[in-house]
């Protein structure tokens, strides 16, 4: 038997991978203090329980008036309007605006009884400490923002799995929601394999190399906006690793084991699965490249990924298979997914088989206002081409190469 | 003397905003463990103390050879080949060699003495415990990673200012730095100002609202890098803003005083300024809009902010303005700088007035297949604006508007 046949597993493409992230259940819930919540899964609907605003407010600093008053108004023949005094910023105004009378208020300020607009500061003049003349006439409803104009009383205003920006913690204070129900950020385990793999912070003897995937996928896992826990550097050792790996799949909610890219590694990996308990192997390799001998399971209804070794496979597959399923169990609504892509045309011809999806790193370049994709070609095991990527452009399973000067859209790195 | 006059000020625009940035200096520098890097700026030159990789690896699970022996090799007529052992991962290998003689391997594993390239797995037959057949030749090079092929020694491998993916993450652990000379995240004292502004925990009043730009700033300060400190609300009153803001500023690297739009309030921060030492107002007013009366002041070299209170205004002057101004002084390269854009086709019409930069919010909404950009008015006191769009469009100071189908560049917020 040549190793060819024993090569023999099931490959299956990107359609099919990503019809599995239904089995993995979302992580729980828990209560944050609000100035931590940019960044989270809101996992609660937020409804409006007062009008915002509360109450009619001025957009300028002027004089609150009934707009009738000055309709008609204008330099030559100005309005004239009684003040009645002031309106205390923060606080409930103690006038009636009749017609023909104005009360002075700043920005933010409450609208008096009976006004309906603001004239600005700027298009009137003091006559003498209870007269004033306006220069142009408003509007009802000019110059201010209407009760409940923001949002109204008894709406939703958020909802569950809203991936919380600034102006979305704005709004939760604006509503006085200082503690926040957001998913909890998953817990993500990172075990790297490999005889020959030593820790950063030793010095490698012959034929030893430094972990880098430990670091390249927790820093992945961060911008995904989950926890990741490093188990270390495990040997080829069935027992070890199986030891290892189900200490991590009791600690976290995903666990992501590199270094089986090998065939020998790749088998380690598929015993390790055999000796836990309630596992599924979903899939054994994906029709992309790199990153084909990725591996899947189903182990107590988590996620248990074997990737490649190489650390550029490591990472794409990280970023385009393994992301959409930690981003599923975060909770987040689908609407609330950003990718960063930028547009760009292709500086040269590149090729791809078909049959798979390739995944080709390139650095953006402006050359005379055009943004240009350059291919950064090179193993997956050189670290340097992904240093010098700026993003990733993805060529179809049915695609066969894409010719210089296609405009691509890059996926940022 | 009408208000008109009152309010003369000298109003710049964005060129002359952004030629202040070099007045304020970097922050200092700080060692960190390598596992919190991502998202930090470093500031050193990395330079590789080794080769990486520091040996010949191999890329492929297989037999290491000299490829020379495999020259002629086919299905047809396949090479005979010698195998004299394996390599053990992790070890300087025991064998030297010659024509016709080949080690077992593994992905990762160092060529013995005398191999240039290795024969994979599936091209091969074992014949024999000391023989195989090999059916392919390889090229001297192939399926290995040379020595200092991903980095040689002696070269500068990051630079100064880059701010840290995983890849660079990755980048330093392969070369053993787990601690990491970067820039400190500068601290961003935040000061929410207005007499009818109370705290988000508490129930507003007649004529209050609660806080919600100290959330709103403190999100987007952190989504730059940075650190916010929240000094709370402040009154309208010289003594205590002036006392706030020289406690903020003693303490911070810059600081965001928002609430100042109105004329009166304007009239404050322009006191609470005369009344700091060391103080010099760079500019008060920019033609853009929204937010126009923003203001820049350097204190000790420190840079000041007075933003509008309005809670969309002051959003969008810390994205477009003050932003740049905090990654100046994070010590970030500009290339090293992301800007989230898309781009879009515009839905319909927009009005900008001449000699201003407008910045319009936008909805983007996708229809078969073309992205669209729909802006969003509505007053910039509402935050509703500002929670339903996805980002902002920059109409220039010379364009008087943009017709529908306009395609234009989608900032994202």
């Amino acid at each position: 038997m040549t190793h060819a046949m024993k090569e023999f597993f099931k490959v299956i493409n990107l359609d099919q991978v990503f019809a599995y992230i239904s089995q993995f259940p979302k992580v729980d819930v828990e209560d944050v203090s609000l100035s931590r919540t940019v960044g989270r899964i809101l996992a609660d609907d937020i409804i409006a329980d007062i009008d915002l605003p509360d109450f009619r407010r001025a957009t300028m600093d002027g004089f609150a008036v009934k707009g009738s008053s000055t309709f008609g108004a204008s330099d030559g023949n100005p309005a004239y309007l009684t003040v009645k005094g002031a309106v205390a910023m923060g606080e409930l105004p103690d006038y009636t605006i009749g017609p023909g009378e104005a009360v002075r208020i700043a920005t933010g300020g409450m609208l008096p009884q009976g006004a309906d607009s603001v004239v600005m500061i700027e298009h009137t003049e003091v006559i003498d400490e209870t007269t004033i003349e306006a220069y142009r006439s408003v509007a009802p409803g000019q110059n201010i923002i209407e009760k409940g104009e923001d949002y109204a009383q008894g709406n939703i205003v958020l909802s569950d799995g809203t991936k919380i920006r600034p102006q979305e913690a704005g709004l939760l204070a604006a509503f006085g929601k200082t503690r926040v129900t957001v998913y909890k950020q998953p817990v993500i385990g990172i075990i790297s394999t490999g005889d020959e793999v030593v820790a950063a912070d030793t010095w490698p003897g012959p034929g030893q190399i430094r972990d880098i995937n430990t670091f390249t996928l927790s820093g992945l896992v961060q911008q995904t906006g989950a926890k990741p826990v490093s188990f270390g550097i495990v040997k080829d050792d069935l027992d070890t690793l199986t030891d290892k790996c189900a200490q991590a799949l009791s600690q976290c909610d995903m666990i992501l084991v590199s270094g089986g890219s090998s065939v020998g590694a790749r088998d380690l990996t598929i015993e390790v699965l055999g000796a836990l308990k309630n596992t599924n192997i979903l899939f054994h390799g994906i029709s992309i490249s790199p990153g084909k001998p990725t591996i899947l399971a189903n182990t107590n209804h988590k996620a248990f990924w074997g990737l490649p070794g190489h650390v550029v496979s490591a990472m794409i597959v990280y970023a385009r298979i393994i992301q959409p399923f930690v981003e599923h169990i975060s909770g987040i609504a689908p609407q609330s997914i950003r990718e960063l892509r930028r547009q760009a045309v292709l500086s040269r011809n590149v090729a791809s088989a078909h049959g798979r999806v390739d995944f080709v790193r390139v650095r953006l370049l402006e050359k005379e206002g055009i943004l240009f994709a350059e291919p950064i070609l090179g193993k997956s095991g050189l670290i340097n081409t992904m240093v010098k990527a700026d993003g990733l452009i993805e060529i179809g399973i049915n695609t066969e190469g894409l010719d210089k000067g296609t405009e691509v859209e890059v996926i940022m790195l």
